[in-house]
């Protein structure tokens, strides 16, 4: 090693050392980018937006300059989204993503000595968010059957005097939902706020939207991504009692959603009618997978009211890897390989397409698995 | 209080006790809004894109779905920033606006009992950001004449064993610059991380970006809301040691800046020869306007190397409020009230506009500041 490269050795570890803890741990994330022919790792819809919603957004915005901020309150979409939902305005905020209001919900209650109760597996986000604040994950793990432990979450909140229970349901990666009866369990059985992530809740599982009148430890986030075929333009909302709104505003950055996503967002949110053949088509075809996968000796599929499937090898004749490694290899079909999550060896995830999208999928499983079998 | 008003109360403190502490001090943020004849409030350039660049960014888009996410790692506006800067891939970072890498900056650095150097007045989210994680914030005042005070920030940086120190420059709101042996000095006589926000760096100062190159502890924040002409968008990227960018990015939410943003941003800055001109003569627009302003009796104007200027109302004969109500009301011209900011008592901020909008801006100042000396 010569004089330079100590030098820039020693220079970064003297800045690497006002990195948190807590932060250096976390491992970094990566994704390799493939471009499959059939897309069907990331829940998103497989229809895009119509083509004259498309049009009567860049008509709104054909005028609007560049070069000027957003307004700072992004009152065309918050107005759209109380319309939507009969939520007051001022419990409202929108966001970039339903990813912004995860950070922010957990940067103004979450750091050190503070407990997050979060059921596992489940989207990551939770706890990445939770370790950069500093805070504690308390992980409950789902029953073997993938469904939430309900007993098991709210003991874990009393006894660790979570500040938050973070509820993703239905939940990703694994599709299950809990019932009115359980959120309001849970609820009610903690003191902890209760951040209800429903980004899948178009296509299953009940929505807590009516549960917030009375509970004002309820937060409900929403996301466009998914149903609403946004994925690209990221958008999503945040529901709770106007006070707390106002407390995880503070931890919002200003100006945060551009005006093609702001209008855009408003404008599908007005012309979600539009949507519903298509989501009502998506909930029937995940069925539809779920029944044909359960038919395929040596797979096993999990209960699902979300937009994707979790299902995994049970048979010795073909590992997960190899079965996703063919899939893509073969037939160009992309699905989420889950097998790394606590309880999912084995597991693969993969989400509705069009119908002929889930016929290529089902007939290259089909084939795969009767070859292995041989 | 009847039963149902006790009952909710009752309830949203129960919520409201998982806040931090750090954040429930914190007063909400708000901006009222106003649709003036001419804004000079908030440093935005005052020219549009140029339609033809705005037609390429469209055609590159036409037939992008919007239902599908953005690419996991933004490569096309990653590509852009190291053409643009010479500065390595793997140490830059790109995010919805320059705001996003400053909370991520912070988060990963900043918890209870960790010091943050900001010399002030300056832009108000480094505090936020610091005081959201819980740390401490050590401000140190800019000098009377609103320069940088370099030694007393080295002073604070070691006194406090500081883990970063913000500086901003050129400043907003004042609109100072550090030279480049000031910002040497104050990483080389300092341990910390060297915040270096140059949102304005288009329009004068020191460019730190060939300072990275052998000192790890420095990073480089670069926006395309001001020169670029691209506020409605929201565009930022970060420049840094790639081991540093790496930990900075574990902060970051993925997926974060839509389609639209990302190529928008990387055709800008591959053809920022189309906009240098505009950004030529906005600089020259701000030193008329200095001048001008100085030639105003009861008016004093601070140096600046941004395409703003701040000054002072040093007489009796009318309040900068009484100033600033007769610019909006009478000639609907918008300029910032900054004089809530420490050190800038009876001062008000104004950016360059386009020479007719600065013309008017003189013109209303001159008249009204005449007719109170009346």
């Amino acid at each position: 090693m010569d004089m330079m490269e100590a030098r820039a050795e020693m220079d970064i570890d003297a800045a690497l050392r006002w990195i948190k803890p807590s932060v250096r741990e976390m491992g970094a994330y990566t994704l390799k980018p493939t471009e499959p022919r059939i897309k069907l790792n990331q829940n998103e819809s497989p229809y895009d937006l119509p083509d004259v919603l498309k049009a009567r957004i860049h008509a709104i915005l054909a005028d609007r300059p560049w070069n000027r901020y957003p307004p700072f309150v992004a009152s065309n979409f918050i107005s759209a989204v109380s319309e939507a939902t009969g939520w007051p305005e001022e419990g409202v905020l929108v966001a970039n993503g339903s990813n912004e209001l995860i950070q922010a919900v957990l940067a103004v209650t979450v750091g050190p000595g503070v407990s997050v109760v979060i059921p596992e597996p489940t989207f990551t986000l939770y706890r990445l968010m939770t370790d950069v604040n500093g805070g504690t994950v308390v992980s409950v793990a789902l029953t073997d059957d993938l469904a939430f432990d309900v007993d098991a979450i709210i003991r874990a909140a009393r006894d660790t005097d979570a500040a938050v229970v973070v509820l993703c349901t239905p939940n990703n990666p694994t599709g299950g939902a809990l019932s009115e009866n359980e959120i309001r369990r849970i609820h009610d059985e903690t003191d902890a706020l209760i951040l209800l992530d429903q980004a899948y809740i178009e296509f299953g599982g009940y929505d807590g939207i009516p549960m917030l009148a009375d509970r004002p430890r309820l937060v409900v986030l929403r996301t466009f991504s998914k149903a609403m075929a946004m994925a690209g333009l990221r958008a999503g909302y945040m529901l709770a009692h106007p006070a707390l709104a106002a407390e995880v505003h503070k931890a919002k950055l200003p100006y945060n959603i551009n005006f093609f996503t702001e209008v855009a967002a408003a404008e599908v949110l007005r012309s979600r009618a539009l949507l519903a053949p298509m989501v009502a088509e998506i909930s029937a075809e995940r069925d539809r997978i779920a029944a044909e996968l359960a038919r395929v000796p040596g797979l096993r599929v999990y209960p699902s009211d979300a937009n994707f499937l979790v299902f995994r090898v049970e048979t010795d004749a073909i590992t997960h890897t190899a079965l996703f490694d063919r899939l893509l290899a073969e037939y160009g079909i992309l699905v989420r390989d889950v097998s790394k999550y606590p309880l999912l060896e084995r597991c693969l995830r993969v989400n509705a397409g069009t119908p002929a999208e889930n016929d290529a999928f089902l007939d290259a499983v089909r084939t795969i698995m009767t070859e292995a079998g041989r």
